[in-house]
């Protein structure tokens, strides 16, 4: 006989605890897009307390609808090895680009991530982070209704040694960083760059090449690695992003 | 080297073969959440050529939610062998109340279906039926941003010898047969009978119960189930939803 | 040298002539799809007084859009004879079935109908219809925009001896006749039917049949003769519609 | 006996067939307008392989509507000739003032221009550009419902080698251009100047004027290149605009 | 030297005292269009306390607009003796057809009215009616901007020995009697019968003839008239609008 | 020093024992305007379990504004005793009518209830019931902003003896139960009856007449009761709604 | 008998008239409010050709809503003699100042000034200015619907020899020109300077002193002066206003 | 028996009565959230003439919804002696952390401080502040819908010794004087510096530090005073709110 009132409690009380249990994380990532997936992985799978905050209902970010909705995906030759690692399998499209179904490629991610022992927080999104003198030390975090709605609502926070941005074209909490605090990042002018037109050769390279912290305890990755260092966008070709995600993690495991 | 045009090239074809290779299906399904999803990983596993359309960016429905936006959703006893297919790990919480975390029962349900061989076209709804004499044999379909817009743009179509509406609450492909066709359906007035008020138990058994065909060539599983035969709602207990999309599948294999 | 004031006075000026030119007609359409086109083509060559309201900016309705914005039509062997009427090429796909340049096909839809005199008053719509007795006698009209804002904004009316209602899905005109005069229509039950579900076979053949007088005064083609009459739809192949409208045409002139 | 599902596979496999021959371009047009047309119009006429972008569901812009929804247009004298290689027939106002029925005009160019063998995908926008190191050098393409709507989805690319901004007023493309890559234009201060007030002498002159290649690879027309230059608007007179288009063709001929 | 606060109390208490000196009406008015100010004229001027309720900013309803946004009103002979009356001029067109200003015709009849001793509440609607046993005999008022936003805010009061609903097409007044009260009224079957298409003839007559006491206390005039007995629609012509607020006066004023 | 994860863990475990310690009640009270805090009051003085659920983020609905926004309320002689058990002071206005400060009567009566014991849930709404057989006994829960918003987020639900349907004009839990469950109430025809139009004095003496059990486990108080069982409205005097709560209270006092 | 195609073309005759009869104007007003219709009457009842552009559907600007939606405003000794040119009655409140009831006074505004002569364009705004070198010598006009739509129209336009921009706090007019044209006002830097908090005292003076000419043929009145030159803001108080428009009017009379 | 219009007029009058009484004030303060209603409170009880406004139905801003809407707040020990003038009962979570429930919290805050005599005007907003010369010396009012709704509705005025900007986040009264009067505010360089990102134990000592007057006539408390002088946010604790609302009124009663 099946009781309303102990699934709401089962619900309530595992919730509660997740929640509890990731407020002091190794890594705080924000944005459930493919470089913070694999970003999340990597950092579970070597043991570190990592959870990534997606402020909508379902991670994967743009990366679900392929190409103008046509839902593929194209990886090149030097994303292979990541796709390997979640046990995506890719198709040969012609020498060097491979295609890879986006829906599979976006749910095997997010899969195998969590199962790694990353934590997923959807729902939630980062509103601004925590600053402990002259470095990032948290986030700021609201459930992503009230960012949306406007209401007047108080957030929570978490504490973390770094938090990854991985926000994608807005790189917004860095963006929000630099409005709020006014400091210099580790770019050439101190402030974001922004993100460059159209050049997918480019883009690929520089999205790991810019994937790095961009001041005290805040790393950036993927498309908001380019937009804060100023490198091209690439369009619906992913190598780059998982690499950049894959980077991420070592950097940042090196120094936890 | 790598250039966008051989990227888009990529896309483009690949997309489309698959879309032309499943313009004829052995089963539709309309609706990607959890009934949706397992029905179409026990039809393809079986061998079955099937696709499962959904009209938003990612599949998973309500399921991604938990309950009240806490990520943890609870499965009874009798739902643990089909978590087992789908190699899900569940959390005893107490005596015959399992709890599972949202985010990887979805991305896994998704991943594993899709690697069984279901095709999930994604931002991409049921806009009508195909009618064929005195039974559904297909769906009209449109883009989901053009369904939500407004804007007139024509459909296409898919045929298909069985539907699975799986739409959950609304079972909007049994509505438009209803409304547009006038057509008498397999309930005892021959038209829908409506959700019921919250009754967990009730609910998840008739889910199962309901899973069922309710006009030749179209069946009903999940939430949508309740809705056409007159079922309880059970809130954010999921046993009865993975059973009801396997029964689907199985009640379907059984036709085909 | 360009005078801003003479132009503006051409423009008042020729608008001005064409629109008092324009309030008694023989024929009134309302919708700048396929059949109104047609329609209005053949009537405007057969040298009646013919104008076409549309409340969009642009003419033409969703053609444009193709199926599922990839902008080909279908066109079946027996619409081959109305394109060509129209100087529109189609290529063979296969047997029987005909592509069409959907932009092509519309403008020169357009172009041609009104260079064989037919009047378009593009973003002007019809709200209501005039009556004259137990008939209908002309249109009430306003601008698109007041329409769609609700603004309080008097119409002013056009009288014709037939109005044809290509409005689509809706039969807005048929609808709001049926709406405030409670008439009875030459339906079965008096009342309008409602579309049906996707069978392109029936649809395409029943559009053609269901154009005709639907009261007096009142012509139907299209899909708005299948809400009307109730036919099934028929998805992006467009052969029926030009028959439809070519049929009102003819029809009307027979009467005329 | 008409088959959905060949209506469906016609649709996709001419579509998709007209989408890949169309990625690698001689010109890449975006927005259709009067100028984007006629230089679309000649440039296939002289055998080159151009298609044209317009994000909206029908092409034409603001053509259709002539003064203040009063659906006529005026032509002076100079713009006269590029009417009649388009077949579009005016009607003399005054001396040197001549009208033109706004819809018979934008039907007219679109049908033409694609019949000379202009491509016209309509629904697509350029959301940004591509670049091959200081040059412009293609497109990025997206569903205008998509730009709309702000779903993220990733986009497309088509390569050309000159791509023409005849977007209007808002000069879209030169303005991401110029966002995004922060380069210098071929204007005074390397800036975008804006557009001015009315002076319909000046802007008819200027249009024209203003029609040049605006940074190596693009080049802007119609009011786009008033904004891009600096120039006055004009209002609803056209000959500017058509011999801005005709020009623009003109001088990306001599150079392909 | 100004001083603000004067100002504001100046406002404050003359507002008060006029709203507290009419809480207790002989004829309160829903409406500001032409039957409910020719109506409230005609009362002040006879003596009677007499105040209208506009929920809009500006009171003149549709009259306005003219017809299509061009601003003149067509008048006929009947309706003469009215414009007269109020001051205003009138042309004639040709035989029995006058042209009036539509913005002259509006302010006129609001400052004629208002100068007659009519009180006018704009930005106040009426959301319901107070009951005495079977009798209308007062009105629910609120700000036009709180029924517009939703808000939740408690509504005033008026009392009056006759209600007259000038709402114009929705008849709004005695649509919430009929919804709320399930009451007979005195048409036919005792519902409201809805306005029927346009005839402008019959419209005109009808109008006159419709205002009459539509239930006990509760008068209607001009298009709600129609609306409620069921009469024609006639577009921008205004003679029997002005009528109808005069009989509606006169009727009114044998009973007070 | 000032540790913000202790500020979080804080919040989330004194809400999370509030909310679970909350999941089994004696009485759960929908809608936090005056008839639903009184009833609170009483009943949670008394000792029993009792809890309310609003779903905006302030509780007090209506009552904040007054009439018209003029923030002063007034009640009648029979509401002094309720206000006195709140410690709210009332000002005499004429012989029977006091005036209360409507800022000051709200947070009143929330304060005074919730130090009696009520636990108020804020910006959590009631979206359907929890039935047992052909009783109710709970409610299904949701976010406020989950419901405004439509994103498809499960509920969860508390169980409770008694439910009180304090939900103002709409009635909205009597209302999905009628719809839903098609139910039998205890009205004359078994049907919900309406809200009647204004008429104070029977709209006061109806609110306390109908606050009865509406169907079994389900009460209904203030203007619910009206709405459920057909009384006047009475706008901004509010004894009968005090007493109404207080009515409420007492009868389930009785039963539990 | 009436006919509705002769009140059509009475409408379409008589404005199509009004409207090519003010193409070429001695004084081009934009806004209806106090200011723009006391400088219409002035500059009408001297002789001269002036029209006014209101692109709502009413004029009268923020005038009809006394103070905060008390219908009741303020004019001080000053203001009395231009009320009493338009046969507007005052009320002394106390000494120095009068009230007046805003809805009798703005309909008093309107039609006196169009009884003198005033023409007034109401849902016609004006989105630009005509230049003739460095002199603003005419406006951009378009329906008020077009410019809140966004649809892409194009406009029509009006010579004068003075353009009065009395649009309120937005000084809409001078805005477009100072951004489009880059111009240089006759203030102290050129610029604009915007309006300021209240003053009531000194905002009623220097709305008068800032009546004057902001740029050759571009005059600017009421809060449009204080916007341009710099003034206090005053609230409910309108002798500045009346005093304003008077003072417009006079120094274009001394120019024309 | 209850007479609806005597209801009516004890509401109009006493409001009118309260709103004139407040026309003239010692201190006005703006925004009902923690810091204002401490202040207004303390306040009050010292004698003074205080007045707040809140531009919302309800006062209490973000407090009400705690922690991401789970309704508890945490204060730390300084807080507790404001608290305890309230009698509001915190209860310890941990060595220095109280936790209180919001609903509580609130309700007390708003019916202690009225109770006081501070008179709350709620749905009324500030939008402009009144000058005399180089000091603020009052506020321009409206309604908080005429506000949001943008409809063109002028204000009215209060005069006082000293404004109270406690706003929060925005700090609006303090932003519309430092945008429309330019003025140097007592910051170290005349401007607004910025709410900064979240440091609780930072942003608590800076809230009540920052609680000073900003300019002649103004003071700022609560977050406001930390975006006018540049302090951190802290998120759901609120002793600092609390303090620097008994603060700003400490100082303000030094100087009245």
């Amino acid at each position: 006989m099946l009781d309303e009132i102990v699934i709401s409690r089962a619900i309530i009380e595992t919730f509660t605890e997740k929640l509890t249990r990731n407020l002091d994380l190794d890594v705080a990532i924000v944005g459930g897009g493919p470089s913070g997936l694999v970003a999340g992985h990597y950092l579970a799978r070597a043991g570190k307390k990592v959870a990534l905050f997606e402020r909508n209902l379902a991670p994967g970010g743009g990366m679900w609808g392929g190409g103008m909705a046509m839902n593929e995906l194209v990886v090149q030759e030097e994303g292979l090895s990541v796709l390997s690692d979640f046990g995506i399998p890719a198709q040969v499209f012609c020498d060097g680009y491979y295609t890879v179904d986006s829906v599979l490629c976006v749910s095997s991610l997010v899969a195998r991530a969590v199962s790694s022992g990353l934590t997923v927080f959807n729902s939630i999104g980062a509103e601004d982070v925590v600053m402990t003198g002259e470095r990032v030390s948290g986030l700021v975090l609201n459930w992503g209704m009230v960012m949306k709605s406007g209401v007047p609502i108080d957030p929570l926070t978490v504490r973390s040694r770094f938090v990854l941005d991985a926000t994608g074209h807005p790189a917004s909490v860095t963006e929000v960083l630099c409005r709020k605090m006014g400091v210099r990042l580790n770019t050439p002018d101190g402030k974001m760059v922004g993100e460059r037109s159209m050049d997918a050769e480019k883009g690929e390279r520089q999205t790991v090449e810019n994937t790095r912290e961009a001041y005290p305890g805040l790393f950036v990755s993927g498309m908001a690695a380019n937009t804060v260092f100023g490198g091209y966008r690439m369009g619906p070709v992913f190598g780059g992003m998982l690499l950049s995600g894959k980077k991420a993690a070592q950097d940042m495991l090196a120094l936890l």
